[in-house]
């Protein structure tokens, strides 16, 4: 057992696009662990969008993220110490970590991983908090029928690369938007999207009105702005929209919906959503998306920093698309 | 039985703002009557929004206006020929016979109008399609609790008015926005919501927000662009937006919805609508309406113009937001 563990710490909130001055690596004592506590050395660290938002002292739907903690992040790892009865040491469990090789959580917020059937980083991705955001944001609020035609903006990413195998399985036409020919073709080819336009090719209204010639019934928006507009362009009458991100704003750029009028022209549903406040469907959810993929039917992607002080760099990589897939650190 | 009529029939489309050229006032014969028709004398001719989007020939959610035909609009009058066995001589009926003075229809296509209880020209406003657009929006988008804030756009026009009152009744904060001091004044103090902005004093979101102290539960939006982005601004979570017409941007302008990051944060939903998709629940909507009128619980005001002639006119006015209440053309 080690005496201590790195961390990083956000040292100053960004002005603009994240920088490594943000961030502070540093060395913190192991905690001795109370009743009921769970120490957990950590695998793998998922980074999410979400926490950008985190980042800004600027009200958001969460508080944000103190100074000179612990950056906030979902984790999975193994347990080396418990006083709690649910986790013995060896057991595999998820939680709420952090930047940080370990963590100290209350076995309560823990949750024990069965590795028997999907690999453990999966569930930091397509069977974890992304997965249930594309589960939630297509069946509770797209619930698409056969045949409809679904569009997904940051199509290749952890959220939008489930989001469109599902529409696929209830037997939709989905059409993927993504940066660059290298994640177009991993979203046509490897995850089976019947198409996927480039919106870095410049002519992202021509390519999705050629790639939808029955219009669009869903759209599960991950990034805003000239994207949503291009989708709302195709949508056709009563068609619905899950606003589950808006990646393309995350340095503080307006993001406005030009095409406000065609909410009202189509009689459109939006809803913006936080998967997390809908914690009774996870169970239910997660279930579904572990099955499929360990039964192949639901691909994923991963793309993997190493180490914790990589973690930093590849967050700033996330936030303007160099990720494939679940961007991760592996720290173990 | 007169010969002939007259009626204003669409001479050109639009370019900007409608003017006078765009209508043509003409004299047409009075036309013999099928089976199962009814020609009635128009004695009120309604003035609504919805008419400039279908003098465009851009798509819409409905068919565009042809031009040399009679324009579209709703009327209530009293029958003067018969072919219809629900319909006699002296019946009142309400009907969409346009800017005219008479018209034909098919009986099955005109509603029998009962005087005894209301004003014939309420079920062109508060008991008719106005009324009940509020009463749609209101109830299946908003579906307000008591206690909760209601912002409503133009709030002292037909629809305006109606769903700040009903939600009075329903025992939320309604705060109306509208333009100029005298609106302002009659929303207070006849129509009796808590407050009303006035949009054309210059500080909309300061004003607002000292009048929606608890936030906004529910936005009604009949104007759109900086009208619903300073609504959007005092949301609170979990905010429901009837979007029922954007009259802001009538004359082709962009109405961007600039506050669109607010949609996520606060995990917002927004529905457009048409009310006469919906209706099934005319029946209920315009009988609660009607009741409540009879009642002096559902206060209406009406800007009359005299004779068809003066219908551009006062379209025009409605556009720019000069009529207060209900814009109606008194034709005999």
């Amino acid at each position: 057992m080690p005496a201590t563990y790195q961390r990083i710490v956000l040292a100053a909130r960004p002005r603009g696009p994240v920088a490594e001055q943000n961030f502070r690596l540093e060395s913190v004592a192991v905690p001795a662990l109370a009743d009921g506590e769970v120490l957990v050395r950590n695998h793998y660290l998922s980074l999410d969008p979400y926490m950008r938002g985190r980042m800004s002292a600027a009200k958001s739907y969460a508080a944000s993220q103190a100074l000179d903690h612990t950056m906030i992040g979902n984790t999975v790892g193994q347990v080396v110490a418990s006083r709690h009865a649910d986790f013995a040491v060896g057991d595999y469990a998820g939680g709420l970590l952090g930047w940080a090789e370990m963590g100290v959580a209350d076995g309560s917020l823990l949750r024990k991983l069965d590795i028997s059937r999907i690999p453990l980083s999966v569930y930091l991705g397509a069977a974890g908090m992304p997965g249930m955001a594309a589960w939630y944001g297509l069946n509770q609020i797209i619930a698409p029928k056969t045949g409809e035609t679904i569009v997904v903006s940051a199509a290749s990413g952890a959220v939008g690369s489930v989001v469109g195998q599902l529409a696929k399985l209830q037997g939709c036409r989905v059409v993927g938007i993504a940066g660059g020919p290298e994640k177009c073709a991993h979203v046509r080819e490897v995850l089976g999207f019947d198409a996927c336009v480039d919106y870095k090719a410049g002519q992202l209204e021509a390519d999705l009105a050629a790639a939808t010639p029955d219009g669009v019934d869903g759209i599960f928006e991950n990034v805003g702005g000239a994207t949503l507009d291009a989708a709302l362009a195709r949508s056709n009458a009563f068609g619905r929209i899950a606003l589950c991100g808006l990646i393309g704003g995350f340095n503080g750029q307006e993001m406005p919906i030009k095409n406000s009028r065609i909410l009202l022209i189509n009689r459109l549903s939006l809803r913006g959503f936080i998967v997390t406040e809908h914690m009774d469907l996870w169970p239910q959810g997660l279930e579904q998306l572990a099955a499929l993929v360990a039964e192949g039917k639901l691909k994923y992607h991963e793309t993997v920093a190493a180490g914790l002080a990589a973690a930093p760099q590849a967050f700033m990589g996330l936030l303007q698309g160099q990720n494939l897939g679940k961007q991760l650190v592996k720290l173990i």
